[in-house]
């Protein structure tokens, strides 16, 4: 029997990790409509502090899934948008959340 | 604009906090391949220990994604399955797994 590759656990951990701080998911899928300026992801995340928002949109950008573009304005402003990495990741998302309506929404606790 | 759905970010978030928990993308993967001994589970996963591994597995069944049954043996054993869910949860899991071979295992820190 092969054990399971613990390389490609590792990737699928960071990457799960990532994808499953609060937020992330949200600023993500928001972000797939196209660019968005920070003011109105504020609006467009429900919930979301000030300091969580910059905080995850730095994380994204470190790790190359948004990129931070200074507008001159006015009003002068910062926009966010996806790049390839990030559109990709979008994608790769919506199985879950498709298993989550599906099976999480409706869950009642298993008798033991 | 339409903010996201928040009902819709809970699940979402639910489920992946759940498969982000260390290694319970592994026992989901590893189970894929059909029923398996709880001996053999704690061998096929590398470098769990048996806490965190009944610890998960526990987790699991209640979520109603993997169903345990007693063995009368000999040798007694307990055997794990994926549920119905379960399957479906492996399979919506791939995604990420394929974004991560793809952007995490080559990724290079992006230039501030």
């Amino acid at each position: 029997m092969e054990p399971v590759d613990s390389r490609l656990c590792e990737s699928f951990q960071s990457a799960v990790e990532l994808v499953g701080k609060r937020w992330t998911g949200a600023i993500v899928t928001v972000l797939r409509d196209g660019p968005m300026r920070y003011t109105r992801l504020a609006t467009a995340v429900p919930g979301v502090s000030e300091r969580l928002l910059s905080e995850r949109l730095r994380e994204l950008e470190t790790f190359g899934i948004v990129t931070r573009r200074v507008l001159p304005g006015p009003p002068v402003g910062v926009e966010y948008e996806l790049t390839e990495s990030g559109r990709e990741l979008g994608e790769a998302m919506d199985p879950i959340g498709v298993w989550a309506r599906r099976w999480m929404e409706r869950r009642v606790p298993v008798e033991r």
